[in-house]
């Protein structure tokens, strides 16, 4: 299938640092080429990939110190994109909204798949007004606040089999990763582990937007034998510190769209304890991969007994569900479904003002 | 001709409030439909216009209590204004470049005026990449920045006839209107008015972004006896408020697109003084509508002897450049250039991906 795949511009893909989205496109576009598919990325120029690559700007939005606008950029790749759509049999965009004019009319099938959470107000007329773009979800849970859009299916996000080895004899801490805010709640993380009695050792990223919280709230709470704040650690460092933790501590309070880190914990084999919001439950496998908790306190009852989890049993639940090979061969299944509904599709919009 | 005007949703149009884009919108709106012309506009739902009135949100944008984001409001103006195409000869934006994408692709000729500044440097790729993009300038200054767009003509603004009325008769004072902001350099025309000895009434908007500037910069120069600060004004007082002034002074320090006051100040008899930027050589008739100048220390000696100008001759050059029946003369003019070269325009995209 010759498939398109369309990127943001924030990061490189895959990013060099943060950056969610573009991580994922990396993974799924890479899964898609060993699927023996023919892929094309538009996406920035320092991206690196096995697809052929359409670098729509120089270098990714964020890192460059001329603080670039995103809208001029998005929109020429919107254009870009369409120049070539009769080059592909279906276009996958990872960009929100920007296209969706010109997805409306086109002949070659797009889809876009949503890596936010939805509940932005604005986002519900929009998705009433173009009720017939084709739209994926990364938890079903994702969904709710946009009932009324065309939904196709919820894809959740896969790692490559081989990023995270497997580890079978942790150490003695458990594992916080992620950004330090207040709807990550490492207060909570924190509060646990000196309940249990357990070292926590803390990986995360304090962005500028969370400096004062971070100082006020959070950095008070440091200052205890059991806790250790390491800062912000990379994609290599990852794999030993989630992968030598006992458990990793996700005490979340939002309505998490998907995260990541569950399944990066499950490619270690190591188990989390999960606070019921946003995809938790359906991530989880309760009892197997971890424990979904609805408080503090079953937190802790919940950690101190994790050491009970078969950690092959959490790898093998990964290897099932969330490789990028499985996320992609799901993707294939809908682009599929996309060709196969092509001709009975729902009546485009009038078109008489489009070059013919 | 059949002429869809496409405004932004950040206001109604005209504007309850301030907001100069929204407000040409309006004049050139009616003065279309006064020389005959069937006018769809493309605005939010409580703009009051004799056009036939397509409302894409309720209420305009900065006046909804809810803050809303502004993409996918004007994601759905797009989409509604191409789906319309064909009911229309021409269709206007005034909405920046969202558009592009689709205009390119649109049968039905289009064009936009830029109404601000094109300093932003990544508008300079984006025209690069929309080299074939007809675009209108509100002054030949505010193009400099974009010198490889596809210019097909500068417009001047202009209002309704008789919208200010012409005064004789003028009062014993300078006076200035706008926002306070280091730009416009309220301070210069403090300056000048002192150094005159003559009264200086500065009718002028304090946005929360430059609170700190007036608090701290402004506010202390005017605690003089000969300085006045009357706050905001409507349209209906600046009608007296300018025309009875000596002169209105525009001692600007940025590269303004066009200035509005400038004319209505012309449209009372009422001379300006205005600093050489942007714009003003343009506007400004020197000598005849007041003077251009390059210094305080000219602006004071001009503000002198501003009384030697003939108020009737401004009123007169007023009509003649700067009517809304002249700007709408001129657009429909630019209009039938594209309906006339459309037969020869430069090859639009491939369309392949398009639906016939």
């Amino acid at each position: 299938m010759r498939i398109a795949q369309v990127a943001p511009l924030f990061e490189s893909v895959p990013p060099k640092a943060y950056g969610g989205t573009e991580r994922v496109v990396s993974y799924l576009t890479e899964a898609l080429i060993a699927l023996g598919h023919d892929v094309t990325l538009f996406a920035s120029g320092d991206s690196v990939t096995s697809a052929e690559l359409v670098p729509i700007v120089e270098r990714s939005l964020r890192l460059d110190p001329r603080r670039p606008d995103w809208l001029p950029w998005h929109t020429m790749m919107v254009d870009e994109v369409f120049r070539r759509a009769d080059q592909f049999d279906v276009i996958h965009f990872h960009v929100d909204f920007l296209h969706y004019p010109l997805a409306r009319r086109s002949t070659t099938p797009c889809v876009t798949t949503f890596h936010g959470r939805l509940d932005l107000p604005d986002l519900a007329p929009l998705h009433r007004h173009f009720h017939d773009m084709p739209v994926v979800s990364i938890s079903n849970h994702q969904r709710r606040p946009l009932p009324h859009a065309h939904w196709i299916g919820t894809v959740y996000h896969g790692l490559p089999g081989s990023l995270y080895r497997f580890h079978d004899e942790p150490e003695d801490y458990f594992a916080f990763v992620g950004r330090i805010s207040p709807e990550k709640r490492v207060d909570r993380a924190i509060e646990i582990a000196k309940a249990c009695g357990t070292r926590l050792r803390i990986a995360a990223k304090v962005d500028e937007a969370d400096r004062r919280y971070f100082e006020h709230e959070i950095r008070p709470l440091l200052d205890h034998p059991l806790i250790e704040f390491v800062g912000e650690i990379d994609d290599a460092q990852k794999n030993d510190f989630i992968g030598k933790a006992r458990a990793l501590l996700f005490p979340i309070d939002w309505p998490e769209p998907f995260g990541l880190v569950m399944i990066e914990a499950f490619a270690c084999g190591t188990p989390v304890i999960a606070f019921r919001h946003g995809s938790v439950p359906e991530v989880m496998t309760d009892g197997v991969t971890g424990w979904i908790v609805d408080d503090v306190k079953a937190a802790i009852a919940a950690a101190r007994c994790v050491g009970e989890l078969d950690r092959r049993r959490i790898r093998a639940e990964f290897e099932r569900r969330f490789t990028s090979d499985t996320m992609a061969a799901r993707y294939v299944d809908l682009y599929q479904s996309l060709l196969d509904s092509r001709s009975q599709r729902p009546s485009a919009p009038r078109a008489a003002e489009m070059v013919d």
